[in-house]
């Protein structure tokens, strides 16, 4: 797995410019902070391992024009300007908060530096944060791949692969892993309007791969598990609230419900930053609503009436019920979940 | 209601062209049944009910250029030719078969006839199915309003409104009476991938109409349920079994599993010309697959990869058990169905 969605490369970070695939693969060098948050924004660094990561550089760079000139004070101030900046740029997926954290602490480790020794401390702390995250996929992927006998059929929405992580991806990180030691897997990928995810990237990203993808409308999953074609459904999360409930992309809790009904298992994959131990549960999650021109709009022509009303909730709250297990770097495990899980 | 999705004038077909909607609203003119055939594939005219009266006026131009020199013989066999040609447009809808079959039965009426006088009874034929439907939509709008109580949020998929049928609608026919009888109704419309029915065409009518309505994706409405938003879900059909199995758009089976997991009510509204007392139950319902490009292009973009594996059912199957009540002309009637309900 080659395929990397985000880098640090000469002082910068070098991303895909996923918006354009599957037309297009190119990457973009982005230096400046604000920069990368419009590219968080539009979605051009997504899924949320890679926001976390993307974040964690996002702060390497909004302070690595100062110097050893800058005073401590004046440091922090842009710091935390930096970090409160970076924490607007979408409120769901926990891992952006938890990277951001972790930076911050990183920064203040030691009172008697000076700014190039944070600004060394900090990049540091940033690539490791993209190391963790590859490791944690590496071993979602060893644990889930457990589950995964050969000749089984699984259903994966949006995308959780390496287009959305700093590794192989979590759901998909399963699949490659199983897939590599020898299983033979099919997966069916839904759509997941309104931004085409499983379209675009998760059926781009498997073909690549060579693994047998088949893509379908969100509104057909019903139907297939219906017919007993899906055997194991797999997705990944934005965030995780200690009792298991889980924010993940609108369409998750839909696929949840359809799952009990059909008596067909449903696995969270995601690393631990996923998790927010401060929330007992789902309620509190932040839902990201965006805007309505996502529905009415696609690729530029106007498919419904333009001032229709809409609505636009980009993820949506699975209860912890509902979910089989929590695939993890880790082991597969169940809440109710602790800090130190 | 001006909208008529279908029209008989001067010897010809006139129908919305619906792909074009909601940009154009323009009529197009058909004056032979191979074009009409066309424009049913391509959903140009679609929704069951629409399907039907067309399938009936196809019949009146498919043998409208022969005259009193044809013998019987040669009538019939063209005329049977034409019928089988119809039969073919789509498979899933059984108003088509019905109203084929009814022109036959029309067609052999009194073995005395000659052309000019078959061909009248014909037209004057596919006229009492195209007025019949009328009527059947204004009495299920009648008796299905008196499900809906002021202040109701009612989820609606695809497009069972003035576009679908030779009447006011099935599902909207429903809304349309009771905002007509003055209660306060909201509507949330799937958008209804692949072919955008709820965007491009149910989003449009009820906007026309004045009506509240607001556009969500597919994925979202298990969201909206979940948070208590949705209180009647009321969608068409396309063909019901004897046991209430219903064949609706792809998705229906998904809201239908969605509605009793949270309590929601959901009825199908329909005319009889929709109910095929042949069959038992939904098993033996063709369900048409069509072609992968409507999931991976979209208005002429390519969105996924080009030679992704699709799977597209037009359709798929609730059933019987699921759904709560089925708005007919003859008042809100529950399986089983016999021939004559």
């Amino acid at each position: 797995m080659t395929l990397q969605a985000i880098q640090w490369e000469n002082g910068q970070v070098k991303i895909i410019e996923q918006t354009l695939l599957p037309e297009k693969l190119s990457y973009r060098f982005i230096t400046d902070h604000q920069e990368l948050i419009v590219a968080i924004k539009r979605l051009e660094v997504r899924g949320a391992p890679a926001i976390g990561i993307a974040g964690a550089y996002g702060v390497v760079l909004g302070v690595q024009h100062l110097d050893n000139q800058t005073s401590r004070a004046e440091f922090f101030q842009k710091l935390d300007q930096v970090v409160a900046e970076l924490k607007q740029a979408r409120p769901t997926a926990v891992n952006l908060f938890w990277a951001l954290e972790q930076m911050q602490l990183a920064a203040h480790v030691n009172p008697l530096e000076e700014t190039e020794q944070i600004q060394a401390r900090l990049l540091n702390t940033a690539l490791q944060i993209h190391a963790a995250d590859r490791q944690a996929c590496e071993q979602i992927g060893k644990h889930g791949a457990e589950l995964i006998r050969s000749g089984m059929t699984i259903l994966t929405h949006c995308n959780a692969g390496a287009l959305a992580t700093g590794g192989i991806g979590t759901a998909l990180g399963v699949i490659y892993t199983a897939v590599n030691a020898g299983k033979k897997v099919r997966v069916f990928a839904d759509e997941t309007r309104p931004l085409w995810q499983g379209a675009r990237l998760t059926a781009w990203e498997l073909s690549q791969a060579g693994i047998d993808v088949t893509l379908i409308c969100d509104n057909m999953a019903a139907f297939l598990m219906q017919q007993q074609k899906i055997d194991l459904i797999l997705v990944g999360a934005d965030r995780i609230a200690q009792n298991g409930d889980t924010a993940n992309k609108i369409g998750t809790y839909n696929l949840a419900v359809l799952a009990r009904e059909h008596e067909i298992p449903i696995y969270v994959a995601a690393p631990w930053s996923t998790f927010d131990a401060r929330l007992p549960d789902g309620k509190a999650i932040p839902i990201e609503e965006r805007s309505g021109d996502e529905i009415t709009v696609c690729f530029g022509k106007q498919i419904a009436p333009a001032q229709v009303r809409t609505y636009n909730p980009a993820f949506d709250i699975t209860p912890g019920g509902l979910i089989h297990g929590f695939i993890t770097e880790r082991g597969i495990i169940h809440p109710p979940f602790k800090a130190d899980f």
